[in-house]
Protein backbone atom coordinates (compact mmCIF):
# COMPACT_ATOMS: atom_id res chain seq x y z
CA UNK A 1 0.00 0.00 0.00
CA UNK A 2 1.69 3.62 -0.73
CA UNK A 3 0.92 5.73 1.93
CA UNK A 4 3.34 8.66 0.70
CA UNK A 5 2.23 10.70 -2.70
CA UNK A 6 3.64 9.21 -6.23
CA UNK A 7 6.26 11.70 -7.95
CA UNK A 8 5.75 12.27 -11.35
CA UNK A 9 8.62 14.30 -13.45
CA UNK A 10 7.11 16.52 -15.29
CA UNK A 11 9.01 18.19 -18.10
CA UNK A 12 8.54 21.93 -20.15
CA UNK A 13 6.44 22.00 -22.92
CA UNK A 14 9.08 22.95 -25.08
CA UNK A 15 11.33 20.46 -24.28
CA UNK A 16 8.63 18.47 -26.56
CA UNK A 17 8.82 18.33 -30.27
CA UNK A 18 5.45 17.96 -32.17
CA UNK A 19 4.56 17.29 -35.98
CA UNK A 20 1.87 16.38 -37.98
CA UNK A 21 0.64 13.24 -39.70
CA UNK A 22 -2.29 12.13 -41.81
CA UNK A 23 -5.78 12.73 -40.17
CA UNK A 24 -7.65 10.30 -37.90
CA UNK A 25 -11.45 10.82 -38.94
CA UNK A 26 -13.92 10.23 -35.90
CA UNK A 27 -15.92 6.91 -36.81
CA UNK A 28 -18.83 8.77 -36.12
CA UNK A 29 -20.46 11.82 -37.40
CA UNK A 30 -22.97 12.82 -34.40
CA UNK A 31 -23.53 11.00 -31.24
CA UNK A 32 -26.57 9.41 -31.77
CA UNK A 33 -24.51 7.34 -34.69
CA UNK A 34 -21.46 6.69 -31.93
CA UNK A 35 -24.56 5.32 -29.38
CA UNK A 36 -25.83 3.43 -31.78
CA UNK A 37 -22.70 1.82 -32.97
CA UNK A 38 -21.99 0.83 -29.08
CA UNK A 39 -25.04 -0.74 -29.20
CA UNK A 40 -24.25 -3.02 -32.29
CA UNK A 41 -20.60 -3.75 -30.55
CA UNK A 42 -22.37 -4.59 -27.28
CA UNK A 43 -24.28 -7.27 -29.01
CA UNK A 44 -21.66 -8.83 -30.70
CA UNK A 45 -18.69 -7.96 -27.88
CA UNK A 46 -20.30 -7.34 -24.63
CA UNK A 47 -19.27 -3.83 -22.40
CA UNK A 48 -17.40 -1.84 -24.03
CA UNK A 49 -13.77 -0.99 -22.43
CA UNK A 50 -12.06 2.21 -23.27
CA UNK A 51 -8.73 3.09 -21.94
CA UNK A 52 -7.21 7.31 -21.77
CA UNK A 53 -3.58 8.57 -21.25
CA UNK A 54 -3.35 11.36 -18.90
CA UNK A 55 -0.17 13.61 -20.24
CA UNK A 56 1.25 15.83 -18.08
CA UNK A 57 3.79 18.89 -19.11
CA UNK A 58 4.68 21.93 -17.25
CA UNK A 59 4.39 25.75 -18.52
CA UNK A 60 5.06 28.79 -15.97
CA UNK A 61 5.67 25.74 -12.76
CA UNK A 62 1.96 24.91 -13.55
CA UNK A 63 0.91 21.24 -14.76
CA UNK A 64 -0.80 20.85 -18.06
CA UNK A 65 -2.61 17.92 -19.79
CA UNK A 66 -2.29 17.45 -23.43
CA UNK A 67 -5.43 17.26 -24.99
CA UNK A 68 -6.83 16.85 -28.91
CA UNK A 69 -9.33 19.27 -29.92
CA UNK A 70 -11.34 17.97 -32.57
CA UNK A 71 -13.21 21.13 -34.48
CA UNK A 72 -12.95 24.14 -32.74
CA UNK A 73 -14.74 23.10 -29.11
CA UNK A 74 -14.50 19.40 -28.36
CA UNK A 75 -11.75 18.19 -26.18
CA UNK A 76 -10.80 14.59 -25.41
CA UNK A 77 -8.00 12.51 -24.25
CA UNK A 78 -5.99 10.19 -26.07
CA UNK A 79 -6.89 6.79 -26.37
CA UNK A 80 -10.16 4.48 -27.11
CA UNK A 81 -11.26 1.50 -27.16
CA UNK A 82 -10.08 -1.71 -26.41
CA UNK A 83 -10.26 -4.78 -28.55
CA UNK A 84 -12.24 -7.71 -26.62
CA UNK A 85 -9.27 -9.52 -24.71
CA UNK A 86 -7.05 -7.04 -25.10
CA UNK A 87 -5.05 -6.39 -22.17
CA UNK A 88 -5.46 -2.36 -20.60
CA UNK A 89 -1.61 -1.49 -20.79
CA UNK A 90 -1.09 -2.54 -24.30
CA UNK A 91 -4.64 -1.40 -25.81
CA UNK A 92 -3.74 1.88 -24.31
CA UNK A 93 0.01 2.05 -25.72
CA UNK A 94 -1.53 0.72 -29.50
CA UNK A 95 -3.75 3.50 -28.91
CA UNK A 96 -1.41 6.44 -28.16
CA UNK A 97 0.36 5.60 -31.11
CA UNK A 98 -2.05 5.65 -32.95
CA UNK A 99 -3.39 9.12 -31.42
CA UNK A 100 -0.15 10.62 -31.09
CA UNK A 101 2.78 8.46 -32.45
CA UNK A 102 5.12 8.80 -35.36
CA UNK A 103 5.11 6.28 -38.62
CA UNK A 104 8.85 6.08 -38.28
CA UNK A 105 9.77 3.27 -35.84
CA UNK A 106 13.11 5.49 -35.31
CA UNK A 107 10.68 8.35 -33.73
CA UNK A 108 7.54 6.05 -32.25
CA UNK A 109 7.54 6.68 -28.28
CA UNK A 110 8.33 4.40 -25.12
CA UNK A 111 5.64 6.21 -22.46
CA UNK A 112 5.21 4.51 -19.29
CA UNK A 113 1.85 3.45 -18.49
CA UNK A 114 1.45 4.25 -15.20
CA UNK A 115 -1.29 4.60 -12.43
CA UNK A 116 -4.68 4.32 -12.78
CA UNK A 117 -6.51 7.56 -12.05
CA UNK A 118 -10.29 7.47 -12.43
CA UNK A 119 -12.71 4.44 -13.81
CA UNK A 120 -15.97 5.69 -15.35
CA UNK A 121 -18.98 3.49 -15.97
CA UNK A 122 -21.58 4.12 -18.76
CA UNK A 123 -24.85 2.49 -17.34
CA UNK A 124 -26.83 2.65 -20.47
CA UNK A 125 -26.40 3.58 -23.96
CA UNK A 126 -26.20 7.40 -23.20
CA UNK A 127 -23.66 9.82 -22.86
CA UNK A 128 -23.83 10.07 -19.28
CA UNK A 129 -21.17 8.26 -17.17
CA UNK A 130 -20.67 7.76 -13.42
CA UNK A 131 -17.43 7.70 -11.37
CA UNK A 132 -19.30 3.94 -9.81
CA UNK A 133 -21.35 1.54 -11.70
CA UNK A 134 -25.19 2.71 -10.47
CA UNK A 135 -26.72 0.65 -7.92
CA UNK A 136 -29.13 -1.87 -9.86
CA UNK A 137 -27.10 -1.85 -13.35
CA UNK A 138 -26.39 -5.23 -13.64
CA UNK A 139 -24.78 -4.97 -17.06
CA UNK A 140 -22.86 -1.79 -17.65
CA UNK A 141 -22.58 -1.12 -21.06
CA UNK A 142 -18.94 0.44 -21.07
CA UNK A 143 -15.83 0.87 -18.52
CA UNK A 144 -13.70 3.72 -19.47
CA UNK A 145 -10.20 4.00 -17.44
CA UNK A 146 -7.70 6.80 -17.09
CA UNK A 147 -4.58 6.46 -16.48
CA UNK A 148 -1.52 8.61 -16.00
CA UNK A 149 1.40 8.34 -18.79
CA UNK A 150 5.11 8.78 -17.34
CA UNK A 151 6.75 10.86 -20.11
CA UNK A 152 10.13 11.08 -20.76
CA UNK A 153 12.73 14.62 -21.32
CA UNK A 154 12.41 14.25 -24.88
CA UNK A 155 9.53 12.76 -26.62
CA UNK A 156 8.03 13.11 -30.49
CA UNK A 157 3.99 13.29 -30.75
CA UNK A 158 2.76 12.96 -34.25
CA UNK A 159 -0.86 15.08 -34.64
CA UNK A 160 -3.42 13.92 -37.04
CA UNK A 161 -4.19 16.57 -38.87
CA UNK A 162 -7.37 17.34 -38.60
CA UNK A 163 -6.76 17.29 -34.54
CA UNK A 164 -4.94 20.06 -32.39
CA UNK A 165 -2.88 19.13 -29.71
CA UNK A 166 -3.53 21.47 -26.29
CA UNK A 167 -1.15 21.90 -23.51
CA UNK A 168 -4.36 22.49 -20.74
CA UNK A 169 -3.42 23.94 -17.81
CA UNK A 170 -5.45 22.46 -14.32
CA UNK A 171 -6.63 25.91 -13.24
CA UNK A 172 -8.23 26.20 -16.41
CA UNK A 173 -10.02 22.85 -16.46
CA UNK A 174 -10.80 22.48 -12.62
CA UNK A 175 -14.44 23.14 -12.54
CA UNK A 176 -15.31 23.98 -15.87
CA UNK A 177 -17.29 21.06 -16.47
CA UNK A 178 -19.19 23.69 -19.30
CA UNK A 179 -16.30 23.61 -21.30
CA UNK A 180 -14.63 20.21 -20.85
CA UNK A 181 -17.41 17.82 -19.58
CA UNK A 182 -17.64 15.84 -16.47
CA UNK A 183 -14.66 13.49 -16.96
CA UNK A 184 -12.14 15.79 -18.31
CA UNK A 185 -13.15 18.89 -15.61
CA UNK A 186 -12.56 16.48 -12.51
CA UNK A 187 -8.55 15.48 -13.60
CA UNK A 188 -7.39 18.63 -11.14
CA UNK A 189 -9.08 16.67 -8.53
CA UNK A 190 -7.49 13.13 -9.56
CA UNK A 191 -4.48 13.79 -9.82
CA UNK A 192 -3.83 16.29 -6.67
CA UNK A 193 -2.83 13.38 -4.56
CA UNK A 194 0.88 13.18 -7.26
CA UNK A 195 3.09 15.36 -6.50
CA UNK A 196 4.35 17.38 -10.13
CA UNK A 197 8.06 17.49 -9.93
CA UNK A 198 8.95 20.43 -12.21
CA UNK A 199 12.08 19.88 -13.87
CA UNK A 200 13.55 22.40 -15.69
CA UNK A 201 16.10 21.04 -18.27
CA UNK B 1 4.02 1.67 -9.19
CA UNK B 2 0.46 0.41 -8.94
CA UNK B 3 -0.84 -0.39 -11.99
CA UNK B 4 -4.06 -2.40 -11.15
CA UNK B 5 -6.18 -0.73 -9.02
CA UNK B 6 -6.19 -1.20 -4.91
CA UNK B 7 -8.70 -2.99 -3.68
CA UNK B 8 -10.77 -1.82 -0.43
CA UNK B 9 -12.48 -4.59 1.47
CA UNK B 10 -15.48 -3.06 2.41
CA UNK B 11 -18.26 -4.03 4.94
CA UNK B 12 -22.13 -3.44 5.65
CA UNK B 13 -22.97 -1.04 7.57
CA UNK B 14 -24.73 -2.93 10.01
CA UNK B 15 -21.62 -5.00 11.28
CA UNK B 16 -20.17 -1.60 13.06
CA UNK B 17 -21.53 -0.51 16.22
CA UNK B 18 -22.10 3.37 17.10
CA UNK B 19 -22.41 4.20 20.96
CA UNK B 20 -22.18 8.15 21.85
CA UNK B 21 -19.56 9.81 23.78
CA UNK B 22 -19.30 14.01 25.28
CA UNK B 23 -19.92 16.58 22.77
CA UNK B 24 -16.39 17.57 21.33
CA UNK B 25 -17.68 21.38 20.20
CA UNK B 26 -16.16 23.37 17.08
CA UNK B 27 -13.73 25.77 17.93
CA UNK B 28 -15.32 28.36 16.26
CA UNK B 29 -18.88 29.93 16.07
CA UNK B 30 -18.42 31.65 12.51
CA UNK B 31 -16.77 31.39 9.16
CA UNK B 32 -14.97 34.69 10.18
CA UNK B 33 -13.86 33.42 13.53
CA UNK B 34 -12.52 30.26 11.94
CA UNK B 35 -10.38 32.76 9.13
CA UNK B 36 -9.04 35.23 11.77
CA UNK B 37 -8.08 32.17 13.93
CA UNK B 38 -6.25 30.47 11.15
CA UNK B 39 -4.63 33.71 10.28
CA UNK B 40 -3.29 33.71 13.83
CA UNK B 41 -1.83 30.59 13.89
CA UNK B 42 -0.28 30.80 11.14
CA UNK B 43 1.53 33.78 11.71
CA UNK B 44 2.83 31.59 14.96
CA UNK B 45 3.53 28.49 12.93
CA UNK B 46 3.13 28.64 9.17
CA UNK B 47 1.12 26.85 7.09
CA UNK B 48 -1.48 24.62 8.49
CA UNK B 49 -1.64 20.77 7.23
CA UNK B 50 -4.96 19.16 8.13
CA UNK B 51 -5.65 15.79 7.35
CA UNK B 52 -8.91 14.20 7.39
CA UNK B 53 -10.22 10.35 6.53
CA UNK B 54 -12.61 8.33 4.20
CA UNK B 55 -14.39 5.70 5.68
CA UNK B 56 -16.10 3.33 3.93
CA UNK B 57 -18.64 1.11 4.61
CA UNK B 58 -21.67 -0.70 2.23
CA UNK B 59 -25.05 -1.08 2.02
CA UNK B 60 -27.11 -2.38 -0.78
CA UNK B 61 -24.12 -3.23 -3.13
CA UNK B 62 -23.39 0.28 -3.02
CA UNK B 63 -19.75 2.10 -1.14
CA UNK B 64 -21.09 4.77 1.50
CA UNK B 65 -19.10 7.68 3.29
CA UNK B 66 -19.16 7.78 7.00
CA UNK B 67 -19.63 11.58 7.27
CA UNK B 68 -20.24 13.81 10.59
CA UNK B 69 -22.93 16.08 10.58
CA UNK B 70 -22.86 19.22 12.65
CA UNK B 71 -26.58 20.67 12.95
CA UNK B 72 -28.97 19.85 10.34
CA UNK B 73 -26.98 20.91 7.60
CA UNK B 74 -23.13 20.95 7.29
CA UNK B 75 -21.32 17.62 7.08
CA UNK B 76 -17.60 17.29 7.28
CA UNK B 77 -14.82 14.59 6.83
CA UNK B 78 -13.66 13.30 10.20
CA UNK B 79 -10.30 14.69 10.73
CA UNK B 80 -8.23 18.31 11.54
CA UNK B 81 -4.89 20.17 12.01
CA UNK B 82 -1.82 18.39 12.77
CA UNK B 83 0.42 20.30 15.38
CA UNK B 84 3.45 21.92 13.92
CA UNK B 85 5.75 18.46 12.77
CA UNK B 86 3.54 16.08 13.44
CA UNK B 87 3.46 12.99 11.14
CA UNK B 88 0.47 12.94 8.97
CA UNK B 89 -0.36 9.12 9.53
CA UNK B 90 -0.03 10.13 13.62
CA UNK B 91 -1.95 12.98 13.47
CA UNK B 92 -4.45 11.35 11.31
CA UNK B 93 -5.10 7.92 14.36
CA UNK B 94 -4.64 10.92 17.32
CA UNK B 95 -7.74 12.79 15.08
CA UNK B 96 -9.95 9.85 14.56
CA UNK B 97 -9.52 8.34 18.19
CA UNK B 98 -10.80 12.03 19.70
CA UNK B 99 -13.82 11.99 17.42
CA UNK B 100 -14.95 8.50 16.66
CA UNK B 101 -12.65 6.46 19.02
CA UNK B 102 -14.32 5.03 22.32
CA UNK B 103 -13.46 6.79 25.74
CA UNK B 104 -12.28 3.21 26.96
CA UNK B 105 -8.72 1.80 25.75
CA UNK B 106 -10.31 -1.93 25.11
CA UNK B 107 -12.67 -0.39 22.39
CA UNK B 108 -10.01 2.03 20.67
CA UNK B 109 -10.23 1.65 17.02
CA UNK B 110 -7.14 0.28 14.84
CA UNK B 111 -8.00 1.80 12.04
CA UNK B 112 -5.10 1.51 9.00
CA UNK B 113 -4.55 4.85 7.20
CA UNK B 114 -3.95 3.95 3.92
CA UNK B 115 -3.27 5.48 0.46
CA UNK B 116 -3.68 9.62 0.20
CA UNK B 117 -6.81 10.12 -2.14
CA UNK B 118 -6.58 13.84 -2.77
CA UNK B 119 -4.59 17.06 -1.44
CA UNK B 120 -6.35 20.61 -1.20
CA UNK B 121 -4.60 24.10 -0.76
CA UNK B 122 -5.93 27.21 0.52
CA UNK B 123 -4.00 30.40 -0.77
CA UNK B 124 -5.37 33.22 0.77
CA UNK B 125 -6.90 33.31 4.57
CA UNK B 126 -10.71 32.88 2.43
CA UNK B 127 -12.66 29.74 2.38
CA UNK B 128 -11.95 28.64 -1.54
CA UNK B 129 -9.78 25.97 -1.98
CA UNK B 130 -8.10 24.30 -5.05
CA UNK B 131 -6.91 20.75 -5.84
CA UNK B 132 -3.46 22.04 -6.66
CA UNK B 133 -1.29 25.45 -5.46
CA UNK B 134 -2.71 27.86 -7.93
CA UNK B 135 0.12 29.59 -10.09
CA UNK B 136 2.24 32.31 -8.26
CA UNK B 137 0.93 31.48 -5.06
CA UNK B 138 4.34 30.91 -2.93
CA UNK B 139 2.90 30.85 0.55
CA UNK B 140 -0.03 28.62 0.90
CA UNK B 141 -2.27 28.86 3.77
CA UNK B 142 -3.62 25.25 4.16
CA UNK B 143 -2.41 21.99 2.54
CA UNK B 144 -5.33 19.31 3.75
CA UNK B 145 -4.84 15.59 2.46
CA UNK B 146 -7.33 13.05 1.85
CA UNK B 147 -6.85 9.67 3.32
CA UNK B 148 -8.33 6.14 2.47
CA UNK B 149 -9.43 4.34 6.05
CA UNK B 150 -9.37 0.82 6.26
CA UNK B 151 -11.95 -0.47 8.38
CA UNK B 152 -11.99 -3.92 9.83
CA UNK B 153 -14.79 -6.19 9.73
CA UNK B 154 -16.19 -5.06 13.44
CA UNK B 155 -15.56 -1.87 14.17
CA UNK B 156 -16.71 0.31 17.80
CA UNK B 157 -17.36 4.33 16.68
CA UNK B 158 -18.25 6.50 19.70
CA UNK B 159 -20.18 9.70 18.35
CA UNK B 160 -19.60 13.12 20.20
CA UNK B 161 -23.31 13.83 21.12
CA UNK B 162 -23.26 17.38 19.45
CA UNK B 163 -23.11 15.45 16.35
CA UNK B 164 -24.72 12.91 14.33
CA UNK B 165 -22.46 10.36 11.82
CA UNK B 166 -23.98 9.94 8.35
CA UNK B 167 -23.17 6.73 5.84
CA UNK B 168 -23.76 8.40 2.83
CA UNK B 169 -23.61 7.04 -1.08
CA UNK B 170 -21.29 8.14 -3.48
CA UNK B 171 -24.52 8.48 -5.84
CA UNK B 172 -25.95 11.03 -3.54
CA UNK B 173 -22.51 12.89 -3.05
CA UNK B 174 -21.87 12.88 -6.63
CA UNK B 175 -22.54 16.28 -8.40
CA UNK B 176 -23.71 17.99 -5.37
CA UNK B 177 -21.36 20.44 -4.71
CA UNK B 178 -24.80 22.40 -3.32
CA UNK B 179 -25.39 20.41 -0.26
CA UNK B 180 -21.49 18.92 0.46
CA UNK B 181 -19.19 21.44 -0.97
CA UNK B 182 -15.87 21.25 -3.78
CA UNK B 183 -13.79 18.57 -1.66
CA UNK B 184 -16.60 15.90 -0.52
CA UNK B 185 -18.27 16.28 -3.27
CA UNK B 186 -16.07 14.63 -5.85
CA UNK B 187 -14.77 11.84 -3.21
CA UNK B 188 -16.88 9.59 -5.74
CA UNK B 189 -14.27 10.65 -8.88
CA UNK B 190 -11.39 10.10 -6.63
CA UNK B 191 -12.75 6.43 -5.36
CA UNK B 192 -13.10 5.59 -8.57
CA UNK B 193 -9.93 3.73 -8.91
CA UNK B 194 -10.23 1.43 -6.35
CA UNK B 195 -12.32 -1.38 -6.63
CA UNK B 196 -14.64 -2.50 -3.61
CA UNK B 197 -14.88 -6.01 -2.46
CA UNK B 198 -18.08 -5.58 -1.28
CA UNK B 199 -17.67 -8.46 1.97
CA UNK B 200 -21.72 -9.66 3.18
CA UNK B 201 -20.91 -11.13 6.86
Amino acid sequence: MMLTSPIVNTYPLSSYTFGTKEPKMEKDTSVADRLARMKVNYMKEGMRTSVEAILVVQEHNHPHILLLQIGNTFCKLPGGRLKPGENEIEGLKRKLLSKLGANSPSLQPDWQIGECVATWWRPNFETVMYPYCPPHITKPKECKKLFMVHLSEREYFAVPKNLKLLAVPLFELYDNVQRYGPIISTIPQQLSRFQFKMITA
